[in-house]
């Protein structure tokens, strides 16, 4: 029987840190519900404009954990898989200065909300309405000991990839660093395209709901399985390369595909190279955060075999 | 009534070169039906393996044309339809030594060709077959007066711009920078992933139809309207950013797609970027042309207004 688990939405922090106690301990296979506070809660509100909001970057970022995994060992892959993700009634998007990927473009601060209570899309103008695709941009565990790190860039193990594949229906692997995997999440997000060029999505309130399972396997860099959205036929396994510099992530994502593609199709490394070429999909995810980028290669489950469509 | 014109698959030069004779002129509106030579004809053979082939890279690409545009100016839009493509019984991709994204991993060249007898897919592996969406890997015009410019990276005339995105149905959208524009096409591809990290494709030949037509508005960069194939939810609109650096290449493509979303929805140019953020899709179209990359950002159609889809 699924053991499942409701996590008090006030208890948050505000750092990739190892030695914060966990808020809750699980058995692998078990389910938490979470119910996720938009960036900014507190500081944003509904109708407000730029001029209306004072943002402390210090406390915007509300990573609602550490969730311990009992037995997670370092080395071990920790399976997230995203169950169910419910947006909640409003939302915000902002052009924050000196940040995204045109600060000299827009060098003045630009702020608007959506009513997010007609629940399938966001108007942006009379004629422009964004289908909605929810997901946490923030999902994660400490990648190293004894340090308290910055929220705000990806690293080795997850973070902030704000991975907009990530919807209902994903499965998000992430390298375990350190023992019981010490997993967090928020920066929820009611939509966002591959990029994130502005710097925010349509940062939004969310309750979600996640399963956790250990696997022995060892992975080189996080990686996932896309959920239901707008993709091509159907979901891909993707490997995810967090670097500073794109083509960098570029090299990262697709040497894990081929690694993966090894080891789980008995290609040769020479035939999972041009299958990356031929029907891999670069895609950049985020390029907005901290300086740190971060890159997918994508690989259709449609074309591969059964039984590794199975393990996916 | 449309004029159709058919070109002398023969007929084939090695650079883009604005003093080059057309090999015909045609009028706004007609359609040029071509039979595209693969890249290395008469090179690589049905069966070949890495060590069977000796590459002249002077020849490898065959570029078909120019075509002349009756009354195209610089300054204008010269719109290329995608009608109809339809690739040959074989095709061929290899590894070769110092190109692609993974020179270090993979110093020794490899060769495979592939039996596309059967029209819809080519087989890897016993069970992995990768569904055909053919394209033509090089489209463009030349850029400049009186250089002789290498085949291999894309260039503001668009070239080799490798855009697995132009299949049949699609649009692609190039600035006219030379009087008569003096389109050229080749590099035809059976099939690519986004990114063709190996550098190659499937290289195959293709026998296809393009539709010109002259539009008077300028563009900053090359631009599409994606065709058939297995993206999300319909068509989108597309700015192209190629430069030597990929973040660069963001830039450009979303500056462009701003400026489109300004003029074309009535946009402010924040409400623009805000859009660019949460439903525009930064694509790694090509990262491995002779030191110039190409970055794609994608608008979905189905977001914008009647108004809009209509003149894309």
């Amino acid at each position: 029987m699924t053991r499942e688990h409701f996590v008090d939405p006030t208890m948050i922090h505000h750092f990739w840190d190892d030695s914060l106690d966990p808020i809750l301990e699980v058995e692998s296979g078990d389910v938490v519900h979470y119910d996720l506070l938009v960036a900014g809660d507190g500081q944003v509100k509904p109708g407000d404009t730029y001029s209306d909001v004072s943002f402390d970057f210090d406390t915007i970022y509300n990573l609602s954990g550490p969730v311990a995994v009992a037995g997670a060992e370092v080395g071990q892959t920790l399976c997230v898989e995203v169950l169910e993700l419910q947006h909640g009634d409003w939302g915000w998007s902002a052009i924050l200065p000196g940040m995204g990927i045109l600060p000299d473009d827009f060098p003045v601060g630009y702020l608007r909300t959506f009513d997010l209570r007609r629940r399938d899309s966001a108007q942006l103008t009379n004629d422009i309405e964004i289908p909605l695709r929810p997901f946490m941009g923030t999902m994660g565990v400490p990648p190293r000991a004894g340090e308290k790190l910055s929220p705000f860039p990806p690293h080795l193990g997850g973070g902030n990839i704000d991975n907009r594949y990530l919807t209902a229906g994903s499965r998000l692997y992430l390298p375990v660093l350190r023992p019981r995997a010490l997993f967090s999440c928020g920066d929820p997000h009611a939509v966002q395209g591959d990029g994130e060029v502005c710097v925010t999505a349509l940062e939004a309130p969310l309750q979600g709901s996640l399963r956790f399972t250990l696997q022995p396997r060892r992975i080189a860099t996080p990686a996932f399985v896309s959920g239901r959205n707008d993709e091509p036929a159907g979901p891909a396994y993707c490997t995810m390369g967090i670097a500073p510099d794109l083509m960098e992530g570029c090299r990262l994502a697709t040497r894990s595909m081929i690694d993966w593609l090894v080891d789980g199709c008995a290609l040769s490394p020479e035939d999972a190279y041009i299958l990356c070429s031929l029907a891999g999909r670069l895609r950049i995810l985020e390029v907005v955060d901290a300086g740190m980028w971060n890159v997918a290669m994508c690989m259709p489950l449609a074309i591969l075999p059964e039984s590794v469509v199975r393990e996916a």
